[in-house]
């Protein structure tokens, strides 16, 4: 019995590999056997664009790119419903912009503030607090809000299609890295759970923040200013800065994200890049040139003559997100 | 023949560890033992201190800490060569403050141009140069600079101890970082090759940078600008903004420092923080509470009640430096 059953173990594990398929919520395609045969290229220790596993760095946008970013970012749902929060103990809100419309639940007023209101926007929902209370406080907005539309938690409205390509990318050896618009602390509180993407690989904009060791315990406080913009030039200028080695992988979704996959793809030897396409109004959103949230322009006209491909959300995706949980 | 061959190599391999002391460069004694107590406290998994490797962070400044900073910081020692190699072609040089100072070998004027000075040396000797050509001009210099004492290239000038340390730190399933106020760029070329830290785990000041895509290949220019000074409240800062969580080890020698330890050990569950005392004329320097390099003062008065220890170079060190290559 022993033997056979050892032998049925053996079958098993030489069997499975050829079964399971890792990339399976992608269709059979241009784009997924692309991601195969660069994985492969820089794999294989014969291959002559082989790359040692220290310098396989890949990075990674998230809003639009892991997950949705329709019909506004999750963090300004998180910003407007924190105002909502907050907005008991400031009754003068009520008649001071943008909060009296963050209040009447008027987008185009908050909008019409301008960056004088999305700084006080941010001012009011992100700062103020300990770096510890406010990954309490992410943590436990995630815990109940819901998407306006697919009324499921915002964790769960990630690519499924992105969650395989991050696991595949880990499994061959690569350091899988976030490189965000979005707020940095607004994202490492869930970021480990969702996409096992570390809090050490997650680089996003950045407000100010002061070490403040009184007679209690030190805190770090979380100040009302601006230190970083994580988008555009800014993306390859926070890679040096942070990661301090050039990615050989870059995924973006938007014009936002131009310079990262540029800067990537400048470096010698294989390189990979796509923009994911939002070509799919039916199971997600349909946008690209004129959108004003993850607008994709400049990327779709210069993607063929760099070599970057267009991932079509409808036709290379066999499924969007995950089931629900 | 072969099952006598098999029976010696599996001896060999249970023999062996018991005879390699992973910190064969510490003297038995408190600092050796409370290194070995911390490390077994934490990754015991029966242990009430038992830490998940993830969250097992260990922060260690580099000037004084890992590598000897007297008789001058060794980037200062650089900056000086470099002007040096570049005043050739700024003739002008010759009668301008800081580096007329610089030129004739005169430190103490250098210093007395103040921040000033000092800022326009850091601009003529780390700034308008790609970040490659940046990184090829500290490699560089590091292959011909030789300490001006020990005769010997600064790679070199690195504790055994704390080298043996890192290793045994990772050894043990942590994430080793440098937090260091010295500038990030000049020490990522040669710590992956001197400490086994990767690009990456180097924190550190940075200047500001700009991409730059012009016609031909984009690149990072490095401005004449500081962005980030990564010390004393900066370090802890700096920890939260690129590693997003609390180390539960910090590893210093200055007042610098005092804030990384401060902020590490706040952290609840078991910590452990040390400051290496350079308290060894002999083999290598005697200086703390009134040197300008590497000040030692607060931490001295306020180690013991806080639970840090004074790691002793000259009583819990038994070698200093690696053996000459």
């Amino acid at each position: 019995m022993m033997r056979w059953a050892g032998a049925f173990v053996l079958l098993l594990w030489i069997v499975a590999p050829a079964h399971a398929d890792p990339l399976a919520a992608w269709n059979e395609g241009p784009a997924k056997q692309a991601i195969l045969d660069f994985v492969s290229d820089v794999t294989r220790e014969d291959s002559p664009d082989f790359v040692p596993p220290a310098e396989r760095i890949a990075v990674f946008d998230n809003d639009g790119t892991l997950w949705s970013e329709q019909p506004l970012y999750v963090q300004l749902a998180f910003a407007l419903d924190r105002v909502r929060a907050l907005s008991a103990s400031h009754p003068e809100w009520q008649q001071q912009e943008p909060f009296k419309s963050v209040l009447a639940g008027d987008l185009e007023g908050v909008k019409a503030t301008g960056v004088k209101g999305i700084v006080e926007l941010v001012a009011a929902s992100h700062a103020n607090t300990t770096t510890e209370e406010f990954d309490g406080i992410v943590r436990a907005w995630l815990e109940t809000a819901r998407h306006p539309v697919y009324r499921r938690p915002y964790t769960e409205l990630v690519y499924q299609p992105m969650l395989e390509l991050l696991d595949y990318l880990r499994a061959n050896g690569f350091k899988t890295y976030i490189v965000s618009g979005g707020g940095v602390a607004f994202m490492r509180p869930w970021t480990e759970g969702v996409y096992r993407i570390p809090p050490e690989q997650v680089i996003g904009s950045r407000i100010k923040m002061r070490f403040e060791a009184g007679k209690s315990q030190p805190v770090i406080l979380r100040l009302p200013e601006i230190d970083f913009i994580d988008d555009k030039e800014g993306k390859p200028v926070a890679i040096e800065a942070i990661i301090g080695r050039r990615p050989i992988a870059a995924f973006g979704n938007s014009d936002g994200d131009f310079q990262m996959l540029e800067g990537t793809t400048a470096g010698k030897g294989r390189r990979f890049a796509f923009f994911v396409h939002h070509d799919d109004g039916e199971r997600e959103s349909a946008y690209d040139r004129h959108s004003s949230v993850g607008k994709l322009d400049r990327g779709l006209n210069e993607a063929a003559e760099r070599g970057w491909l267009i991932v079509s959300m409808k036709n290379d995706w066999a499924q969007i997100f995950p089931p629900a949980q």
